[in-house]
């Protein structure tokens, strides 16, 4: 580094590159960068450890942005220390297919660890950053290895805090001890509508401290030397830090700093050139000359810190052969060699077995019997671990004293689970599963999303999955939640039927590497359904023929296509029909979003020309994509009642006799073409 | 009252009642009402001012259930004080069509103030009651006639402060300085998965200390007498107060008490029979003494305290006959006399006008014709006031110290939004809209669905609705959020397309009684449709033949269907596929859940038989209920990018080119049934 560089000049590039990009793209949002440069120029100078040259480097310090919005400051710092961010790149700023879209986005950009901009996440994500640290140290680091061992430093603002998931996810951070989680808070009284005090008034230092973290500050935001203090004295704190970083929005512009005027928008020529003035920063746009850049390279620092890694790591190799063997499985994310035997013989019990039980119990089967092959699992619930049935046979619970244990007592805080499960996916080594009771998916449903935003190999469990909760009542009955989440782009939903549905369910969560999964599991007990063979590959395809028609698939008058706790009634029904010589076939569905994404020949082999009825417990909209013109849908489309269950699946048309009654009306209607409705 | 009764034997009626109901129906959740049937009886024979002969009375202090679960707890004080819930309503606890439902339901239950179970939103509605108290009273009061005074009060347990919209919620009634919200906290260190210590170890009262609230406690829960007072203490100060009171869970099960065996589970009869022993509670199974009633009746008491106010009431209509006619009106929640002329008056403009602009400019617009029309009305953001655009011209904002204000900034909280929302619109007397990106409804989802449950006149504002959104990136662009919006039952769900159809949208959302609306706008500027007529009652359907076929329906060979941004797109479409000679007519459709409820005759004419091409940017899977067999969808089921919103949209394949090419596909197939896909 270039010495005779001042720091304020560092971080006065920052600024540059800001307002350059905001004002070419004519788009975006200077005020957090400008803002919160000298806390970055700080935190990078003095203690970010990484290599620009190898984002990927696994003992690197990771550096998250919950203020997502801020984007360009991450760019700028990308970029000034050496990663494959171009010039060029930044003047791409916000465009189509660039590597600096308006928000980080993990897997755009080098050196972007997490996808942010929905507030409050990101803060949420570092806790499951810092946490997969901890636990990853405590099985695999050795005495005098400390082969994982980082930091984790969040920047967030006000917006991240005022967000109940903040609440959530640093009371969790507090009760962990999460001691290498570092968050810098851009402290600068204004929010989008303007001066906080008006509608955030809380004494945040206080609020901390009731959950147990490290409080440091308020320390000056522009102070270089402080900044960097502060951070060295919250690495030496046994608790999560939160350094209070008091700022100026938008620092550097004469008329707009300090105002909401500078949060979202560019700054405009004539107040960029003052601002240039104001802050002595002489050269042209996109411009940075060759000592800044030189004062600003990590590249041969980074080098040297991961070569000593490499070093440390191998003779970490010769000490412990099997643990660096199994650590770098694990990173790498493939599964264990005997992964598919596993799956198969348990398959093949459950087919041999035909039990009956309610699907939650199923899924702890699975996990009883996965779970052992997967050190790699790490389970979970929203306090409701024996309603979910999250904890497999002898897991221990996760501790702060204990990192070792593999089942997570998130308390009621559903969206943190999530956020922190994708956290933990992003950090790796991990295959997170959190659950809670399917109706509250609810609460957590933008973390769902920027899973599968974010290709996360993260498995979100929901029990409880219908009517068939019963007296909980309306507000615990889920209707919409199941087509809610088959809507979510990459979201991978099963509702398995049984046993074996079950399974595959789970291997299915379990080896999809691109994405998350949602597994969707009956609180009641659901008869065993007759199957002709163990056909799990064909389950695997999210759609598939339990039951052919009779006489062949060609004599089919009408196909039965169920879900989950649905699949056992289309099959009474279909007992009922061919009693009375009305040709009908089963097809069970436990995944649309997997069957979506097979062949055409297969999805056709499937689904077939006989009118299809779909029966599913929940709401009838998606189903029409399948069902088209010449069949029906039989669901709910209205809130349930509190009243037992099998009352209300009688009550809302759920009974084998119904069905044939709907068949019946449909076959004999003569209609080819059903219009309208 | 019988005061030869003690307040003991008065709360182990409760304890009796709630161990019998819960047995009775092997399902329920007895700790909580044992836990705290000390607290309540202190709150309700010295405190709560209520009538049970008129449980309606708009003087009446609120009692809000935020741990719904512990439903009997309210079941028995209603049924004790006198409302109208029996002993056989106790008896069909759970029940199908009972009054007594698994979790308390307003509008089911006389007595019942909102309908609570998904965790954190009680407190957070109780912080709308409150609210709105103090709104009212702001503008109605006088000199001399307190005529809006009310406490709101509030029991939460652990979910509920572990949950992330308690602390949304809890910081704005500290802003508030909501100083009639008292909140008494169930502590008794217990939740589901066991002994919270391990997954919430927070100092609650610093933390509310940090929100300004006033915290009173630990005190001890089951003494009757350190409850009443610390309530009296409560109702002095000029802050929220929040007691805490230690508690045992399952007070007086002698080996349950104290442990999750006793949170959600009936006792059994052994375990009964022994804790009635070890309370001292002689009585049979649902048997409650003549003087145990009698100590409980709060009906003549009730009557005293409504008479008084009513007389106040009367000397008040006395001295300001137009504020008393203006406070029944509001109350009533009947629109003013004029409303329809406001509405017909102000499409007539705008369709005279055929202005050109994005729909949540629109949006404002329709504010400023009907806000000064609807004292009642009551906007707010959650920190996106200038980019959602609902503050209407010359509004004030609310503020602590000016509650007549009439914008809300809710700042970064989405889901105590919405909660407070809700809380404000079953208080009465106002009608709630607030605020934020489509994208973000997520944030709020299970908030949106209670409002929808409830059935309250709640109005969601969701601006920048698609792609459009441009370059703030997929995080910010909405794909399956107005469908999964149009899934939740009995929520209208609003697209509008231009000024005219923004109007009528506003206009439904405040007519409607029964529900609460989602108007969704967009952020780009939309061209404004052509139209042949004012067709406001029309558009009031939901879905209306916009443009039809230039030779009449029946000679039409396509119907495109649209909402939204997309119907001026069809209407380019449109007029290309009339220059090719290809007979097409353009249905706008801004509300499918509206239209959905229209007569059959009705949605027949507008659909009609040719092949429809349903186009909207946002997902498919919805469409094909209209769509069925002969058409197809034109949307997107995928993530969207950061970019301009002109290039996304060419890039996704919405231009009328596009659409004309996928028409002109479709009617060439020649194929009257679609098959398969």
């Amino acid at each position: 580094m270039d010495s005779s560089v001042s720091t304020k000049t560092m971080a006065n590039a920052i600024r540059a590159l800001t307002m350059d990009s905001v004002q070419k793209a004519k788009s975006g949002h200077p005020g957090m960068p400008m803002g919160m440069a000298d806390i970055a120029t700080a935190l990078w100078k003095d203690h970010l450890r990484h290599n620009p040259n190898n984002p990927q480097w696994i003992g690197r310090d990771r550096f998250l942005l919950s203020n997502g919005h801020g984007s360009m400051l991450q760019y700028a710092l990308l970029h000034l220390s050496g990663y494959d961010v171009s010039l060029e790149d930044l003047k791409n700023f916000r465009q189509l297919h660039s590597k600096t879209p308006g928000h980080p986005e993990v897997g755009v950009t080098p050196g972007v660890e997490t996808t942010t901009g929905p507030l409050g996440q990101g803060i949420a994500n570092a806790v499951g950053f810092a946490l997969a640290e901890k636990m990853l140290a405590s099985e695999f680091n050795r005495e005098g290895y400390d082969i994982i061992d980082n930091y984790t430093y969040a920047f967030l603002g006000d917006g991240c805090l005022m967000e109940g998931i903040s609440h959530e996810a640093c009371s969790l951070a507090g009760v962990w001890k999460l001691n290498k989680l570092i968050a810098l808070y851009d402290d600068n009284g204004i929010s989008i509508d303007g001066k906080i005090q008006y509608w955030f008034a809380d004494d945040t230092r206080k609020r901390f401290e009731s959950y147990g973290w490290n409080v440091i500050g308020p320390i000056d935001g522009h102070d270089f030397q402080a900044i960097s203090n502060a951070i060295a004295q919250a690495k030496k704190s046994d608790k999560p830090t939160i350094i209070d970083c008091r700022t100026v929005i938008g620092f550097g512009s004469p008329n707009k700093q300090g105002t909401n005027k500078v949060h979202g928008e560019a700054l405009g020529d004539a107040e960029i050139a003052i601002t240039r003035d104001a802050i002595g920063w002489k050269y042209g746009p996109f411009e940075i000359p060759a000592q800044v850049y030189e004062a600003w390279d990590s590249r041969a620092a980074g080098d040297m810190v991961e070569n000593a890694w490499n070093q440390l790591f191998e003779s970490y190799s010769k000490a412990y052969p099997d643990l660096a063997a199994e650590l770098t499985r694990r990173l790498k994310g493939d599964l264990p060699a005997n992964w598919d035997d596993v799956v198969m013989e348990a398959v093949v019990k459950a087919a041999t077995d035909e039990e009956s039980m309610a699907t939650r119990k199923a899924s702890q089967m699975a996990l009883n019997e996965y779970a052992p092959h997967l050190p790699e699992l790490v389970g979970g619930s929203a306090d409701l671990t024996s309603s979910n049935l999250t904890a497999w046979k002898d897991v221990k619970p996760l501790r702060a004293d204990d990192m070792l244990g593999r089942h997570i007592n998130y308390g009621v805080r559903e969206f943190a689970m999530a956020a922190i499960m994708n956290g933990i996916a992003l950090y790796g080594g991990f295959i997170p599963y959190g659950a809670t009771f399917l109706t509250f998916s609810d609460y957590e449903k933008n973390a769902l999303r920027m899973a599968a935003l974010m290709k996360l190999r993260t498995i979100f469990v929901f029990t409880h999955d219908s009517i068939g909760v019963g007296e909980d009542g309306p507000t615990h009955q889920p209707i919409e939640q199941i087509s809610s989440l088959r809507l979510i782009p990459n979201m991978d939903v099963w509702r398995p039927a049984d046993t074996v549905e079950t399974l595959v369910a789970w291997a299915s969560a379990i080896e999809r590497k691109d994405g998350p999964s949602s597994l969707i599991f009956s609180r009641q007990n659901l008869p065993y359904v007759y199957r002709e063979e163990i056909n799990a590959d064909d389950i695997a395809k999210g759609g598939y023929v339990l039951q052919e028609a009779p006489e062949g698939p060609d004599t089919a008058q009408v196909t039965l296509l169920a879900t989950g706790s649905e699949v056992p009634l289309a099959a009474e029904a279909r007992k009922l029909l061919i009693a009375e010589n009305i040709k009908a076939r089963l097809v069970s569905m436990p995944s649309t979003t997997v069957f979506d994404r097979q062949p055409h020949s297969y999805r056709r082999s499937v689904l077939r020309d006989a009118p299809i009825i779909a029966i599913e417990a929940g709401s009838t909209g998606l189903w029409w994509k399948y069902v088209k013109g010449n069949g029906t849908v039989i669901g709910i489309d209205e809130f349930g009642a509190s009243a037992p269950a099998a009352e209300l699946f009688k009550l809302y048309g759920f009974t084998p006799e119904k069905v044939v009654e709907v068949v019946k009306n449909k076959i004999s209607s003569n209609n080819p073409l059903y219009k309208g409705e």
